[in-house]
């Protein structure tokens, strides 16, 4: 098939059934199930949950939560991690602890899941877009300097937006599918703008950069653990800290900012409850005992998908930049540019036949709600938005 | 004891003690643990949550979540239910499809757990304060009639604040420790006022007013399954609906505002992350089958106290009022105005001694965050502030 000559009708059709046949039988091989993402409860899950209600300790206030906390900072290398109702929430309170406030900007990757603008909007604040890089899928530091350089001014050491006259105040990378972004370019970055990074960790458990979790290297990380994530507490999400003032800020906002006394209900500033329930921690104990295989398993699927499509014309499957060991959450497949069209038709052939695929998400910008926030040019985001698919990247093996 | 002379040191020690020992005893009787309430769980929680686990739903997607939602419709009658993550965010996705929007003022008993102003806070609007009754411990709607004909004027079918030019959206009467307000009186006043009610029903699953189910009167209600509630989920809350296109918005708003299709992720507005997991759906069903006999053992406790209390002087243990049937959620103690200042050596007594109790929360408009706000005279909640002692009040039974 050649790259630089027009692509004929008959070679499409090709390249969509190879497609599809290879994912196929990479699913077959390993066994796994033909959805994107299904959990695997092979540890204590039972016995943990049993537990909670047995003890009558469901809520929010219970061993199971605490237990989680200590399990995760240990297993991230984090000084601290507060464990929350989900991703978002815990996206929302790390902007609330940053300082965000109504009419800040904050720069947020367009091409993510939804929660990562939202939680910029919950504290009032605008989220203003960045473009990606293909090596990471993530945030373009380099990028983002010069675009800071062009919109950007530091006025008593606070970015402001030339434009508006707002304050810029953090950036929220997200480590796209489990793939860390170049956290090193961007702390240098972020160091000049005087940003706080939060890092949006939510698919990234297990994910190294250079040799350290992802989530740990900004001033906090969020993790999530809904039912589709590599470990799940049913819903949930959790906060790292580098800091534990932080986490203690974080402990006190998620629990109604209530000042601990016997017996009085004092609080002293507008708290949330987004405390993570005793069950829900349950549950994700057991699981966080299982992580290091589960990665282990994501890992050797990747393997297998790369090895797959080394030889499939016009399609790779994303492989981890040399800086990262990455959970391999998702596996993407990304098609070349000439071969963008193809998109829905792979997407059409798979799904009508049993194996769920899905694009990666339409870019923030392009929403209604966001589509007049302040943003960069968004080449490589619409370039790769027209190009990736997701595909089978379960844990679980189908038992036959 | 004269209640019209002054009150001696030795009287007030007495006192103390009389009402420590009352409590105790009930306790004893009827063998419930020493603490204001524990769950129950003697029905199908531990079988419906291992189907979770079992089964690999345990996430936002799950047949008990469905289950839940037609369980909570039938037993209150709803013409709809949506279960989301606790009662805050019920009661913050009410609001917004009420219409609050930021800067309007919302209409808020002061005597309420926290969460009641703090979802009007999230919406950006203005929590504006109103006094409760002595009769339902609840918003008192004939005082709130009066005290709009002087604040408050109706432009164009919208009722404004005549002092801070915003719009009053909508009324948030809360069924404080169970007993629903006068839902009939409070209807009427928002019918003039052009007002949406959201009843906060956080606290009276199992309670009607005139024999209809409360949260079922205003335009929606919102339900709480916290840990400390009559029926939980571990963590959870839900709204019920009048209108089904209410119902049809909450689903919506509450996964994170996704347009249904195959694959693509396109959210059509600013949506929340809100929706109940499976696993805390699957703890909810089988407490809901359990409801009724909750309700029947909350009030076999309620007749205990109130018999044990009846030749007590000084105090009183609250008793529903002739319109309501109440699931006596939190039983209450209320001194007589002349006893008020003992009600801290009564929580010091009654604490030291290992049975809990606790004060009412601190109104409203004495939090920081929130003594700015306005609001119209106090004294009814002042004057129960500083009277009311909650009492143990467990469905369950300590085995000997």
């Amino acid at each position: 098939m050649a790259t630089n000559q027009a692509v004929t009708t008959s070679e499409r059709g090709a390249m969509t059934e190879q497609i599809t046949e290879t994912i196929r039988a990479v699913v077959d091989k390993l066994d796994i199930p033909p959805t994107l993402h299904e959990p695997l409860f092979a540890g204590n899950e039972r016995a943990y949950v049993l537990e909670c209600i047995d003890t009558g300790w469901v809520s929010s206030v219970g061993s199971y939560v605490d237990r989680f906390e200590k399990m995760l900072a240990e297993f991230t290398g984090a000084a601290q991690a507060v464990a929350v109702v989900n991703g978002t929430a815990a996206l929302q309170m790390a902007l609330t602890i940053c300082g965000v406030k109504p009419q800040d900007e904050v720069l947020v990757p367009s091409l993510t899941f939804v929660a990562t603008a939202n939680a910029v909007r919950y504290c009032g604040a605008v989220p203003h877009f960045v473009d990606v890089e293909n090596r990471t899928l993530g945030l373009d530091a380099c990028k983002l300097n010069a675009y800071l350089k062009d919109v950007a001014c530091i006025e008593d050491g606070v970015t402001k937006n030339r434009r508006t006259g707002a304050t810029i105040r953090a950036a929220v990378p997200m480590h796209t599918f489990g793939h860390p972004v170049d956290l090193d370019a961007l702390a240098e970055v972020a160091g000049q703008w005087h940003l706080d990074v939060v890092e949006d960790a939510a698919e990234s458990l297990g994910s190294y950069y250079k040799g350290r979790h992802t989530g740990t290297f900004g001033r906090m990380g969020a993790l999530s653990f809904n039912g589709n994530k590599i470990v799940t507490t049913g819903g949930g999400g959790a906060l790292l800290f580098k800091n534990p003032e932080d986490g203690k800020f974080a402990k006190h906002l998620t629990t109604t900012a209530r000042v601990p006394h016997r017996w009085e209900y004092f609080h002293d500033m507008l708290g949330y409850n987004f405390r993570m329930p005793n069950l829900n921690a349950a549950l994700g104990c057991a699981q966080l005992e299982q992580v290091n295989s589960f990665v282990e398993r994501k890992r050797e699927l990747a393997e297998e998908y790369l090895a797959a499509f080394a030889n499939v014309p016009g399609v790779k499957i994303y492989r981890e930049p040399v800086f990262a060991r990455s959970n391999y959450w998702l596996n993407a497949l990304i098609l070349d540019e000439e071969y963008a069209d193809q998109r829905d038709g792979v997407l059409a052939a798979t799904n009508d036949g049993g194996v769920m695929t899905r694009p990666i998400w339409t870019p923030m910008h392009k929403l209604p709600m966001y589509a007049e926030c302040p943003r960069m040019d968004m080449s490589v985001t619409e370039s790769l938005e027209k190009r990736v698919i997701n595909i089978p990247s379960s844990v679980s093996r189908r038992t036959k």
